[in-house]
């Protein structure tokens, strides 16, 4: 079955590995901003994003992969003078903002997300939203206050890397969740033990894979474990028809 | 026999293709500083070169590789307020300035490049000198003036991306020549006939493989196809001594 892959840093896989993707059936995936050190300047994002959605995209496209870019600022690469990096994405919006989010919900990176959620409800895109492995309930919760004081619409947001112990409220304040399935996030099992739970509806299948040795395969992998516990219908919508319509393809 | 490749922008490859080059006994390579759309501020290239000298080599540690990280502004990636750069660089040396060097020899590349070598000179740092595909041979007459007029020491420079008509030139005037073996730079066999010609004293191999299609094993296999005509010797010269020599390790 043909896989949307919602979250990755395909900027850290090779051409080869991006071809191997789409052999398995992931023919699209987005591309969330994030940069590997701590950035000194705003250029160093802007630029960033001028590469994902211009360059990365492109090179998606020699490995035949739909790329779709997401740009934003991730809590932990806030730069010094962001206000420039959200002048850009004021006048540069892409598919999605994202990765934003929280890691350890300290006041900056709070001040952080809350502009640029404001910003993503003004102009009306979608956002992707990180929650950390550390402490995930607590800062799940400090998540969920922010866009609920800022009023962000339901289904313009997507918090992501949910678990067992947050898909539930994540839902229940209306949100999409995002499943991250990989060693240290969720396993496949944990997956269907979710959708089991709460149904195919809001759930967004993705690898978060990047930079390093996380699994390239593990949105196909899962789309074939899941089909082999519910309807075409359900895993459709967790394979790609969620994401097109969070999306708005 | 053990490979050094001594010019790739290793960002552009998978951890996977990292490792498929070491076990074809590519175990060291220089990544050089690289960006991929102009970049606008000066930050942006300063976060590139902390990112190549600590998570980058880290990477390469991961996937069994040591990489060294060479930084200095390309020609094509000259941002505005760049003297933050060339700062950066003189309080942040590392193993080689690269790649610096011209395109199209614009007063602008010519007077960045001026700066970097003569920093390199005063800090004793060697360069990895870019020439381009187009007017290569004007370029790099321009590049061998351009380190007269900065009185470089020969051993502190590699021209790279030399073809059988600017090779002879570069050694001539004392310094190293790099030979970059991929489809619309060089063939085994070119490679072959230079060194016919000139010996395997001075030249550098390297793959200039980064973001795209490019071959990963073009030094492996090249060492290999050398193998056959040279002697062990001079085939362990191209293959890793020169490279440790010219980097001083």
């Amino acid at each position: 079955m043909d896989c949307f892959d919602t979250h990755t840093h395909s900027e850290g896989k090779g051409i080869h590995e991006l071809r191997a993707m789409v052999e398995k059936g992931i023919k699209r995936v987005v591309s969330c901003a994030y940069y590997p050190v701590e950035p000194s300047g705003p250029s160093t994002l802007i630029d960033l994003f001028r590469k994902l959605t211009t360059f990365e995209m492109e090179r998606g496209r020699k490995a035949g992969m739909v790329i779709y870019a997401a740009i934003g600022i991730h809590p932990r690469c806030i730069p010094p003078g962001y206000d420039k990096v959200l002048e850009y994405l004021e006048e540069n919006p892409s598919t999605a903002f994202g990765e934003i989010g929280l890691e350890t919900a300290s006041s900056a990176e709070v001040e952080v997300l809350e502009k640029q959620l404001e910003l993503a409800k003004k102009l009306d895109v979608p956002c992707i939203v990180h929650t950390p492995r550390k402490n995930k309930e607590v800062v799940t919760d400090k998540v969920l206050e922010v866009l609920q004081k800022v009023g962000m619409p339901e289904d313009l947001v997507v918090v992501d890397h949910a678990n067992v112990k947050t898909a539930g409220k994540i839902l229940k304040n209306g949100y999409w969740a995002g499943l991250t399935v990989q060693p240290g996030k969720l396993s496949k099992e944990e997956v269907k033990f979710i959708v089991d739970e709460y149904g195919s509806e809001r759930f967004l299948l993705n690898s978060d894979t990047g930079f390093s040795d996380e699994e390239l395969f593990a949105v196909s992998d899962t789309v074939e474990f899941l089909q082999q516990h519910f309807s075409r219908q359900d895993v459709e919508k967790l394979a790609f028809k969620n994401a097109e319509k969070f999306l708005r393809l």
